[in-house]
Order: C-alpha cells, then structure tokens, then sequence
C-alpha cells in the first residue's frame, strides 16, 4: 500500500486550489481548503470573486455529513468574525463536527489572528499550525500586504541570452516567442495591477492587457511610474514606495523597462524574478536594468532563489523567489 | 523482454566513449568504438594520446574471438591508410571476420573518405553508414578543421541574471560559484587551446591553466587576440579569423572578455555557447557581449538550440549549439 499523502502534501493540495481564487478574491486572499476522510477528499474549496464565499464555507458545503469526523486543511487560519456576508468560518467548522484542521498560515488580520484557532479549540477540534512554504506562497500577496505593507511585486524580464531587452536600434518586438508572450498574459491575468515606466510608456504604448481567449476581461489596472503620462485610463505613482498606495493591489507586476525594473530592485521592493529568455544573442543592445545600487559583487549573493523553470517553445521561463532564511520544508509552526 | 539497443543507440555509447580520447588524441580525430556480440558488448575502444593507436584496434584487441560474427560500432569511418605507427583500421576489421560494421559519420579525410567503407565491402562485410549527431558531436574538431579548416570554437560566458559579466567598478571574483568554475576548468581540459582578449589579459591576467587535482597537466595552450601583448607563454592572433592557422587545435576554448565574443560572434566564428548563470543580479554592470553586428532582431532567431542544461550548486550551466538544418534524429546517411 501506498504511504499516504502527508499532511504538508494536502496543504500543498490546498495551495493549488487556492490559485484559482486568484486574483478575483480581492481585496480578500485567495485562499485553498480540502477536507479528507479515510483518506480520500470528500470537499475542495476556494476564495470566490469579491472574496465570499470562503474556501472553507464552499468546501464544508460540498463535503455535507462526510465532514463529521474528517480532517479539515486550509492555507490560512480560518476567520473568526461574523460579518453580513456570512457566519464565520471557524464556527462553521465547529459546527460540522470535524475531528481536526491543519493551517497553513497563521492570518495576520488583526480579527482573525488566532482567535480562529481558539475558537475552533473551544470546540474540541485539534488544530495543528504549520509553517508551510506552499501556503505562504499562494497567499503572498496578502501576507506582503499585511506584513510590508505594500504589494508583492513580480518583477518580469525577457531577454535574449546575453541579458539584452532591446537591440541597439531599439527593436524588442519579438526576443520571446508566442508561447512566452502567452506566458506572460496569463502572468497580468494573475495580477491586480500592472506597472511600466513612463519610457516604456511612451517608447512603446504596450497595450498592458490581458489577450487570452475567455480571459480578456481579466486585464489589469494599469499604473505607470511618471509624473508626465498624460492619459486618463492609467494611474500615476512618482516612485516605486508609492506601491503602497495603490488600493485593493495584492499582486503587482511589473514589467520594465530598464530603469523602472532597477528603481525597484534599488528599493529592495521586488519579491519575485520571470525571466524569459529566447535562444538568441543580440550584442551591444540594452541591458536589461539600469543601476541597482549593488555596493558590491560579494553582496550580489544569496539573494535569490530559484523557484520554478520550465519551457516555453524554444525560450526558457525562470522564476526566482527573494531568499528567505530558514526551511524550505513544511514544518510545524 | 526489454528492446535490444537500436545502431543508433550504439554509436551514441561509441560516442561517449570517443569524450576519452579528447584533446590528446590530437592531431586525429577521437574516435569511440564498441564491439557488440548476440546484444553485449564484447570491445571497447577510443583514441589513444597522440593518436594510436586507434580505437578499432583496441576493440578488436579486447573482443579477440569474440568479434567473428559481431557488429562494431564507430564513430567514424575506419581509415584506409596503412602507416608505420600501425594498419589500417579497414584491414585490421577485414581480418578478424566481423559480419557488419556501423559507422556513425564519413571521414573528410582525402585519404580515407569512401575508401575504408569500399575495403570492407570488398571483405564481404556489411556496412551501413548512417549521419549519427552524436557521433558528429563527438568527432566537432575533426570534422570542423576539415570542412571548414579552422578549430571548432566554443565561447564560454560567466554571468548575472541580467547578462553581466561583472559590475561597473569592474568586479567580477566572482559571479559563478566553485562548482561552475570547477566546471569550466573541466571544459579548459577538453580544449587544444584556450583564447581571451588583449584587454582581458591585462586587466585580469587570467591564468587560464586547469586546476584540477590529476590534470593540472592538461592545462592548454594560451591564445590572445591582440597586437600588444608581450609575453612568450602566450600565442598571439590580431583577429578571429586567424584561429585556421593555430596548428593541431581542433578544440578552442574562448573565454572572453565581451569584445572578444563580439569580434568571433561577429566573424561567424562560434559553434558552441557555454553559458554560466549565478541567481544574482548586478545591474548596470559590464554586458556580456559588445556588438556583434546583428542587423535586425529577426536575424537573431534561429541561429542557437539548447543542447544541455544542468545546475551546478545554485549556478546554471547551459550549452547551445549553432543550429543546423535537417533532423537531430540519427538516421541512414
């Protein structure tokens, strides 16, 4: 017989689900659940758009009478405040009688921080709270938000292989090919907001949308960073600390140029790295950032992880995560 | 019962085998062979230093008997040419009674081409040549010297994420860690010869030796493109395309600095990428590459496959091959 699934696995389970919350929950997290008896998964649950229902409230629903007894996972502390939209979740747990919740995440809501793990204590039901890096990740917009008070910010780069953005002439339609062009729309469909620089904005006039089948309605808010776009259908911030500002924005993406890219690295304000890079050498063209303020190599190190790559036709896709110190491991809290 | 091999399975292990013979077998070619008897393989052999003997003849050596009535695999085609340092590779073959040989790319030689293939038949064997890459890639110097007469050129790049080799102030010890420079000095040991810019040379005074344990002696020669060196331990050239004149190189090993892989990228001169990439970014620093001539982005494409990708600790090492026309697949020639 097969070993079966650890509990870090069904949280993992749970973060996968809680991606399809993504991003419509706001300005809640998205947020993932599974309940498992015997073994098996009898509910699966996440965030809706607007944020209700919860992952927890769906999930409950779907599992019916199977819940008594079963074991409830979710990628954050469930919420423990009754509010208009609905009961709170930790009460619906109590109520469904089940044995025993994993979390993934502690929420750092000042209404919620472990009183939804009182509560459910109150009532009998075991709860385990992990350290989980697969929960943490799904809820990284919120957790960056609550914790930094500001968006987690992706910063995206596409390069040739000797790190170029552009030729010297200034041509940069196409390095990447469609499939990494489609990458990348499917990227701003996971964002609240994208972000250029005013060059960018100018030079180029990307349109910034989202064009996927089924998806065009996606498309993000549009944020440039200038103080001279004349344009009424974009937002304006002066400087990258101005992230903070920008209401209801878990997940911005950034997208360049240059200059703009190492703005925020110079800002220490970049939480993630997607490089795409084609299988071609340009020579002599633009960089792919501008100064970043690095006072020397020897602090260049250990400040970035790689998370994920993978192809996209013939050009490569790299995500590279700010290294955290400790564990890469689920572990208990 | 599992699939036996198929031929082309068997010339890529004679491939392999043939990575021994590199770069001592020089001036000839490194040649790989496997003798294979009822579906096992009954001898192995690859170029020995200086030359000879041959890899047949060492193969044959091994299987004795046991090669009447076998297949042997080679990576090229058995020479034709009797000399005093041993026979002819076609006569040995002919002699010990194999029933059919495979062979995986035809000799450029003008003293065997068709004419190890044509004494063999003659010897009542069957022979199937078949355009193998492998055997092509294992046999790149050889082929490259005769068919274009100048070495196969490999560059070498050490970068950033964002394709800098080292920082504004010019630092760069070190971007890549100790498992990729290990690696590159592992690649050092498989060239004729390693080649770097004048102003490389003098700014960094690079040792360009092999530094490791037990091959300390297969350090290379040392090349510098430039007029203004002086120093007896280095060869001179004053541009790319006097590398047709390095005598006995097969395998050269360019390591920069940007100019330097410009000046061959430029030339036409590049068969093979290395490419070094440590998690870190710099920002602003010194590209990768000067200007390599491109005239439009569109001529960039297609020019480079990804043959081979590994992590070395945290750093990448990607290989990129030029891009040929025609399959990959090994097929009849």
């Amino acid at each position: 017989m097969p070993t079966p699934p650890s509990d870090a696995a069904w949280l993992a389970a749970a973060a996968r689900l809680a991606a399809r919350g993504r991003p419509l929950s706001r300005p809640n997290p998205a947020v993932g659940c599974v309940i498992v008896k015997d073994g098996k998964v009898v509910g699966r649950g996440w965030t809706r758009p607007g944020g209700r229902p919860h992952a927890e409230a769906i999930a409950l629903a779907e599992a019916g009478e199977a819940a008594r007894g079963a074991t409830l996972y979710v990628t954050l502390e469930p919420c423990a405040h009754r509010s208009e939209r609905g009961p709170a979740c930790a009460d619906l747990i109590a109520e469904a009688a089940l044995d025993r919740v994993v979390i993934g995440a502690r929420d750092p809501d000042e209404r919620t921080h472990g009183r939804g793990i009182e509560r459910l204590g109150e009532a009998g039901i075991a709860v385990e709270t992990m350290d989980c890096p697969a929960a943490r990740a799904s809820l990284a917009g919120y957790l960056t938000r609550a914790e930094h008070g500001r968006p987690h910010v992706t910063l995206k780069l596409a390069t040739s292989l000797d790190g170029c953005i552009a030729t010297a002439s200034g041509e940069s339609r196409w390095i990447t090919g469609e499939a990494a062009r489609a990458h990348v729309h499917s990227r701003r469909a996971m964002a609240d907001a994208i972000l250029v620089g005013g060059g960018t904005w100018r030079a180029d006039a990307p349109r910034l949308d989202v064009r996927l089948p089924g998806l065009e309605a996606r498309s993000p808010r549009r944020v440039v960073l200038s103080c001279m776009v004349e344009d009424d259908t974009v937002e304006m911030i002066a400087a990258p600390e101005e992230i903070a500002g920008l209401e209801a924005v878990q997940y911005l993406y950034v997208e360049g140029g240059a200059q703009t890219g190492a703005a925020f690295l110079a800002a220490d304000l970049v939480d993630r790295l997607e490089l795409y890079r084609a299988p071609v050498l340009i020579g002599g063209g633009t960089a792919a950032l501008g100064d970043i303020g690095l006072p020397a190599l020897a602090e260049a190190h250990g400040r970035w992880r790689l998370a994920e790559r993978r192809q996209l036709g013939s050009d490569t896709y790299e995500a590279y995560e700010r290294a955290r110190i400790g564990s890469e491991q689920c572990s208990p809290a």
